[in-house]
């Protein structure tokens, strides 16, 4: 069973996956260039592979039974996974002078689609717009464990963002603890609203539309732009107009729109720049009944073109090469 | 000029590099593997070519004029650095609703020695003490700059690492903004001390050694081990065990004990996991002034095996795929 580590320095947790654990030999580095790519019939998300997978918490498909082939989108238990259901989320275990707790959570895999190598830059609207809704309904049942204090919803595009696989997926990890970084983002959140009155993230909306010249594009529902403060290049912010703590409030309408929203945006990332490696990630309430005044759902794209260096591993602060200024203008044309 | 930007949401500072600024178009992906490996001839650390750096701060050299080739080392302004000496620490600088404020700081590149590929696990013992006197040297020179909040020395070796010189050398970042992450580390160890009034690395080191199981060496001065809280396979800690806030204000005698140990846990990696690309990174106050019984320098080595995903990213948590004390272990055979 994983584990949460707490450091007891700086009181961050840590995770240890031992049931994704290699042997300390596993680690020497083989000094030959590796090729991700795998033919459909090994890969395990491509249809007729389904009993590669554990079995499926949910899936869309035209009749059939579950874990037969004739799905579009299909929800499926990481093999590997960093988190468990089982455990307590009790944190007074001690090993001897540390704390350290079960490594209880979700670890899910959503099969984007049959499709071995279909991003979803390239995908049909309808099927966009299914995936979307697949994440809510995800969400919808993971926010009912009371164990769970994080659901964090994620894509890894490209070995460049850590993927391994190929086949266009999305992950969700649901943990029990909740880290820095998050717990600071809720509670500056919270600061901002205790002075002005008003949520910081709509604020920024405003400005940002009001300025113009870090947005990408904008519809009825939704702005996308670079943030100010872009943490790298071509950081790409979707954010919804109306304010709303919790993702999975999202109407049916405004889901669609999110996801032409996503889809649009991502592709703008994808032909100017000759479809990048990136990572994006939701950042949300923890559940529908977090009603929240400061908090505003959002979702980060995060191009991956460089590489962490000791710099940023040291201090956390990150050096972006760009100005989003001229990016977004860039991606606007 | 570089700036900072404060996200108004998190507050957190990010640096806008505009010196080392790349046009948008340059971010377009190359589907071809590129090759690091230069020939010496065009080198710009290699010697013969000193005009290719600018004018150096300091070098150790056998006689000689200033940027000639004679030295064994040389510290370099960094020719696109992150950070400047010119503009102002003040941080009320408005663009609209933003805050910025000057990229004000200092980036600094060590050039470890004259040969072109020879890292500290291979270095000569008398040469290693010499590096790490520099780094205390330039410490001395930089915490001067009432303007630097944070000094951080560190190395990045190999591209996973985010390095692009293949000639080994090392970096100083000073930077006028405290990261969340630093303030973090050391409010929680102020925290542990007024809570335990006692040093909680004095007491993790404490713990280590007498627990044993992620000790890699020991010796009269320092502690090489795997921490308990490890965020990758083989995060290494280097830690003095006589309770010191400032890494500069070590003796002569315990700086090349540092070098030595340095070499060693390093060289220990190096055999063991074929020259794995890592990055370390010295942790320390900011000036040899800021006396303090809580907070304890050190020095962080991370591996760099895997790639950060859009959990990592998106939350903060490290997912580790080894115990420490099997990594441990294994270096200690």
């Amino acid at each position: 069973m994983s584990e949460y580590r707490q450091d007891k320095a700086t009181r961050e947790w840590i995770l240890i996956a031992t049931e994704r654990a290699r042997r300390p030999h596993d680690f020497r580095v083989k000094r030959s260039v590796g090729d991700l790519t795998l033919p459909e019939e090994s890969c395990a998300f491509c249809p007729g592979n389904e009993a590669m997978t554990p079995p499926e918490f949910m899936a869309y498909r035209r009749g059939g039974e579950a874990n037969g082939p004739d799905w579009w989108i299909r929800v499926v238990p990481n093999k590997y996974p960093a988190l468990t259901t089982q455990g307590s989320p009790d944190r007074w275990m001690q090993e001897r002078f540390f704390r350290k707790m079960d490594g209880v959570g979700r670890h899910e895999v959503i099969i984007d689609g049959p499709r071995h190598d279909c991003a979803l830059p390239l995908m049909d609207d309808w099927h966009a717009e299914e995936l979307l809704w697949v994440y809510r309904e995800r969400f919808l049942v993971l926010q009912q464990d009371a164990r769970i204090k994080l659901i964090i919803i994620f894509k890894n595009h490209g070995s460049a963002a850590g993927s391994s696989v190929q086949h266009s997926h999305s992950q969700i990890i649901a943990t029990s603890v909740v880290p820095l970084n998050i717990r600071n983002k809720l509670y500056e959140a919270a600061r901002y609203y205790d002075e002005h009155g008003r949520c910081v993230y709509c604020d920024m909306v405003r400005e940002e539309l009001q300025d113009g010249k870090r947005i990408v594009m904008e519809n009825e529902a939704f702005v996308v732009y670079h943030p100010f403060a872009s943490r790298v290049p071509f950081e790409t912010w979707i954010v919804p107009k109306a304010h709303e703590a919790c993702f999975a409030l999202i109407s049916p309408h405004d889901s669609k729109a999110f996801a032409h929203t996503l889809k649009a945006a991502w592709l703008r990332l994808h032909l100017a720049l000759n479809d990048p490696d990136l990572n994006y990630v939701l950042h949300t309430r923890r559940s529908i009944h977090e009603v929240s005044e400061s908090y505003h759902w959002h979702l980060q794209i995060m191009p991956r073109f460089t590489t962490a260096a000791g710099f940023e591993l040291g201090s956390g602060i990150y050096i972006n090469t760009a100005l989003p200024e001229e990016t977004a203008a860039f991606l606007r044309e």
